[in-house]
């Protein structure tokens, strides 16, 4: 099912990539062309089947009718005047970076047809090596559409997210800042937080328990440094929480109040058994 | 390759279930007989394999040369004077518990052929059910023998593990809990205060990175609110230290030092690919 002519993808990472793999295996555009500023990447998606076409120059990008923004926030912004002056105003731009209203306040003023994405797919490896055209199958993807947004460019990217196998819901930038202040950002301060903890010394008597809390603390720090700057004041609220809750369960501890302390892991047993 | 003749085990939950079962399948004992309070848990043992026989009474651990102690802490500690009764000078007695220092100090006392263990396997789930004889193969086991602890003993228990497929370490107890308040204490303490910071109505929006870090805070509250008692020294300390390294980048993003949390986000990063 057809749904764009030609997409173009800056930024042939592992969502970029992954995108790039799903669109051509599910047929929904009739080409896709890459832009990165890496050759070997570019080699390499192309190797995979993700783009037909690449290059290290943003010239490609004309005459697509989808153009997908997938590099870190702070490439993006800077490269917003130059694909603004390449496109048609009637080509749907989207992004999907991990922080939304930011991003989305300064891509709608410029993109006529612009629609804000974040899919809650990936991990904390990067690039093409690990890109593959089941990583939204069954997944969410949140779109932000603000008072902007057009409604067919809204319709047809909701179409494509579908298309790759994803659910799609729809909130506020602002809404999705606050939901991913919680439940992705905050985990991730939170396992840099421990992982710098734990002297080095000790790491091979590490069983599944840390491995596991500490799993995302491997992520890119660049990418990682600019969500926590664009998205910072829901995440020093979300920090606070978490700083709460440490309080409770130290108190607890000192003042060796078992029964505080058995309440306190019940509600969190309750609530991670309601996370499938 | 046979160790002892007969094997009690006092309870039969997940650890003792496993130790059953692979005692049994790699032939280290004659019999294997359990306790536990609860008849459910005994049949499925023995519907398992996982023992000859069982009974909610301590009389069948009568005539042991092992006896494990599988219990949760305060447990152990209140049926030690009732066992002591019971077995013979010559019974090797062996807990699995997850902090060592206090139930070591005070089994070593009671007991002339004490050793103390803790298998570093396991998971968030418990009892008879998702016991396996495979649990312990590839794991670590650390032994923490004391200055009271025999040495036949000691080898004994070594043989046990590597019999079920781990490889065992000496540290003393209280080396044990530090490593522990680390490795798996803080870890746990972090991932309940972490799930019970964030609101509920946003679960739904939870991916990899939440379930990954919050995966342990579905642990059991009484037996953790046991070890957090138990080891609650070294976790003060550890838990102090994870408030240090979030304030640091909690101040990063709050001075919206970009250099500095990519300095830290790099530190964690560096520290995690050591981790295997």
């Amino acid at each position: 099912m057809k749904i764009f002519n030609k997409v173009a993808i800056v930024g042939t990472g592992l969502i970029g990539g992954s995108l790039g793999l799903a669109i051509k295996s599910n047929k929904l555009a009739s080409k896709v062309v890459g832009v990165s500023r890496h050759k070997k990447s570019l080699l390499e998606a192309r190797k995979k089947g993700a783009i037909n076409e690449g290059s290290i120059t943003l010239n490609i990008i004309r005459g697509a009718d989808l153009l997908i923004l997938a590099t870190p926030v702070n490439t993006i912004i800077s490269l917003t005047p130059q694909i603004s002056k390449m496109i048609s105003k009637d080509c749907i731009v989207m992004d999907v970076g991990s922080s939304k209203e930011e991003i989305v306040s300064r891509l709608s003023r410029v993109f006529p047809n612009y629609v804000g994405a974040h899919p809650l797919a990936g991990s904390e490896k990067r690039g093409i090596a690990f890109a593959n055209k089941e990583l939204f199958k069954g997944s969410l993807c949140i779109v932000t559409p603000d008072n902007k947004t057009k409604k067919s460019a809204l319709l047809k990217i909701k179409k494509l997210w579908s298309g790759v196998g994803a659910k799609t819901m729809e909130t506020t930038p602002s809404t999705h800042d606050k939901i991913m202040a919680f439940v992705s950002h905050l985990p991730h301060a939170v396992s840099f937080a421990l992982m710098n903890s734990v002297p080095e010394v000790f790491l091979r008597f590490a069983a599944s328990g840390l491995k596991d809390t500490t799993r995302i603390s491997a992520s890119e720090p660049q990418l990682w440094a600019d969500i926590f700057m664009s998205n910072y004041k829901n995440i020093l609220t979300a920090l606070g929480l978490l700083e709460g809750n440490l309080k409770q369960i130290k108190i607890a501890i000192k003042t060796r109040n078992r029964a505080a302390l058995i309440k306190i892991l019940e509600k969190s047993k309750t609530k991670r058994e309601k996370l499938k």
